[in-house]
């Protein structure tokens, strides 16, 4: 029986969502809602371990989209029934960095998969659940990739899989997400370019408001 | 455009599918035909680090039912794309050690998945392509586990996550295998309990029977 309330945020690399879904948990936390943070690939520790496949950027041009795809729905599935579900039982508030929108506008706006087929398996096979309120954070391609090898640079990492990916994947993947916004009722759209402040009090409202209706 | 022999070997732990394999794929290679032998999960570098996750004895009890199916579809997927299919394509005697009808038999009709949804995935996610011969090397479930536990015994090897499974669980995996034997028409059931040298045989004469045919 589900008592909490379960928010995803998803928008295209760089796109301030990880920053957001932080300030959000933290600003949960200070009012004393309980809360968690999690993420999409690597929630769990299994996650983890199929994360590690999927970013691994060796593996592009040889890891196959359907492999690609059915690696995210067994890290989804593990990710709902050993971490989402049994907190929203306990009343959490769970957040979680990428879900089920994520794998619709890579792999299928992104990568040309069938939407249908992996809908199907995420309903039937995965038994997922839906997202109580989907935050998407908009930006276009161009600045993705800029804040993207700035953060590479700065932090001195090395660029994922999915970001070392063509201009052209990133702008399919952002079209799909707001043709996936067009079609729900749960999503919220916020402009990614706005200040971390800003977005912040507009999620905050959204999700107090969801809180008081509860 | 398909043009090899696929031969897959199924059967519970210790039935000696891995052992028949390998004599196949020597006697063919001794004929100068053209063979390769595989397995799954585990039969590409992908597919090696998707095999570390589900053998791990550590995941007993944490991996789900539905994350360990998916792993596996994942798997099985990497494994046609990148290895079986390109080497049929070639005119090659592709060899699997495990494929399909292990799904079925062990995530069905040993923890309870439905069969009709892991077939689905199979087919219309994997678009997986049937053997053309699938040998079955029958033995009880106690047979098995002496043997298994022989073998780690001797080779200081530690138990696999399906290894340490209850007795129970590998009988009705078993009967899931004959029952899946019943009811298809590519099924060669072969007495694992017979020695090596005679099972060998008679998986030649069943190999070169269809050689001879294509």
């Amino acid at each position: 029986m589900k008592k909490g309330l379960f928010i995803t945020f998803e928008g295209i690399e760089g796109c301030g969502k990880s920053t957001q879904a932080r300030l959000l948990k933290d600003y949960l936390e200070e009012k004393g809602i309980k809360a968690i943070l999690s993420m999409e690939p690597g929630g769990t520790e299994i996650g983890m371990k199929i994360r590690e496949i999927l970013v691994d950027p060796k593996h592009k041009g040889i890891l196959h989209p359907i492999t690609e795809a059915l690696l995210y729905q067994a890290d989804r599935n593990q990710h709902l029934k050993e971490k989402i579900i049994p907190h929203l039982e306990k009343g959490y508030v769970v957040i979680s960095d990428r879900y089920q929108h994520s794998s619709i506008a890579y792999q299928c706006y992104g990568r040309g998969l069938d939407i249908e087929k992996i809908e199907w398996v995420f309903k039937n096979i995965v038994n997922g659940l839906e997202p109580d309120i989907v935050f998407l954070i908009d930006i276009d391609e161009e600045t993705s990739m800029k804040r993207v090898k700035n953060r590479a640079n700065t932090e001195k990492i090395e660029l994922s899989r999915f970001e070392i990916e063509h201009l052209n994947f990133h702008k399919k993947v952002r079209e799909g997400f707001l043709e996936l916004a067009k079609n729900s009722k749960n999503f919220v759209v916020l402009d990614g370019k706005e200040d971390i402040e800003t977005i912040h009090k507009k999620i905050v409202a959204v999700v107090e408001g969801k809180l008081n209706n509860v």
